[in-house]
């Protein structure tokens, strides 16, 4: 079988031999790109900012609609809400602060939804005024903080061990309207698992009453 | 020429003219390979953790000897002055606190080498008790921000238009020595270029005097 192939190639003139290997090398790639894409999950970079212009769109944030000032507070809420629910199975929250009502309601939802949900938290300030690390025990997430001089001043989650979000944006409604802040998320493998050891070490270290 | 060479080809065998044709394409792709490596520039992608074990480590940053201690505040604040002093040609810094005289000797030192360096910061603490913002404009570092009731929250500089450092790490002496904290630096253009044009667009924003 081979043989014949072979012989029948000796028999074609150069340009159509040279035709025929190219032709089934583009082939070749081509299947091997389409299938790499489909295995390999879509890489995530973005990066969101917070403006003292984003109180100006609270109107339209209360009518749900689209926003097309870059700095809108609201609608990167939504995008942050967006990735907290996009958890399937592993949700971990490393946060100084949270008051803001919007971002807790996604994390209520998703350990509604039976995700594994866990949160280390600062302190002093969980039992701040507005925390809401205080209603997230009540519905049974796991909390776990350290009694300590210095400040817990992470404000990263992990979704699923495959994406992180962190920045400098503290998730206070006071943050949310008018502070100037960054918020990145990636699926960077060398960014995210440093993140994701770290939360591993610290949950390990740290306890339910701090 | 061209003739002559495809006559030649015309009159060897089958295995001899696919052989010769793979041995061209991997020179072809070796010599790209090589090309492109040289061209692109080395991709940067690292994160520091601040933890409440790095005060512990005052003693061997005094004598600048190597440290083994993974959280080790100074070891990261020595990283990240290598960053800052990277810097060839710009140094743009948009900080909401900044104490830590390492750090703000690092952009003196950048400064004073000639690379074009300026400073975004946050109206009330750059008046604050320890501030560098001061010296930085009595040795000619333009110094620009916005009176207003709420906070530059950023803590993040780009070197060249090129690497990016930010996270959650106030350049504080209390940062450094307790509280827990991160910095991503990355050479991401799409991370990168963002967070450059976030720049430039409140620089123009913002005044000398704020």
């Amino acid at each position: 079988m081979l043989g014949n192939i072979l012989h029948w190639f000796e028999a074609q003139p150069f340009s159509k031999v040279a035709g025929i290997i190219t032709a089934l090398q583009v082939i070749i790639y081509a299947s091997y790109y389409f299938a790499v894409s489909k295995v390999k999950p879509k890489v995530i970079n973005e990066v969101m900012f917070f403006t003292d212009q984003g109180a100006g769109c609270q109107e339209h944030n209360e009518n749900k609609g689209r926003c097309y000032n870059e700095g809108c507070a609201y609608s990167n809420i939504r995008r942050i809400c967006e990735y907290i629910e996009s958890s399937r199975s592993t949700l971990d929250v490393c946060i100084y602060l949270i008051t803001c009502h919007d971002l807790a309601n996604s994390i209520l939802r998703v350990h509604r939804r039976g995700v594994s949900v866990r949160v280390i938290a600062d302190c002093d300030m969980a039992e701040g005024s507005g925390s809401q690390v205080a209603v997230f025990r009540r519905f049974g997430i796991p909390v776990r903080m350290k009694k300590s001089p210095y400040l817990m001043h992470h404000k990263f989650f992990v979704v699923d061990h495959w994406i992180l979000l962190t920045g400098s944006f503290n998730w206070t409604m006071q943050a949310i309207t008018g502070n100037w802040d960054n918020v990145i998320v990636t699926s960077r493998r060398d960014i995210v698992e440093p993140f994701d050891n770290h939360f591993a070490a610290l949950w390990d270290e740290f306890t339910a009453t701090g």
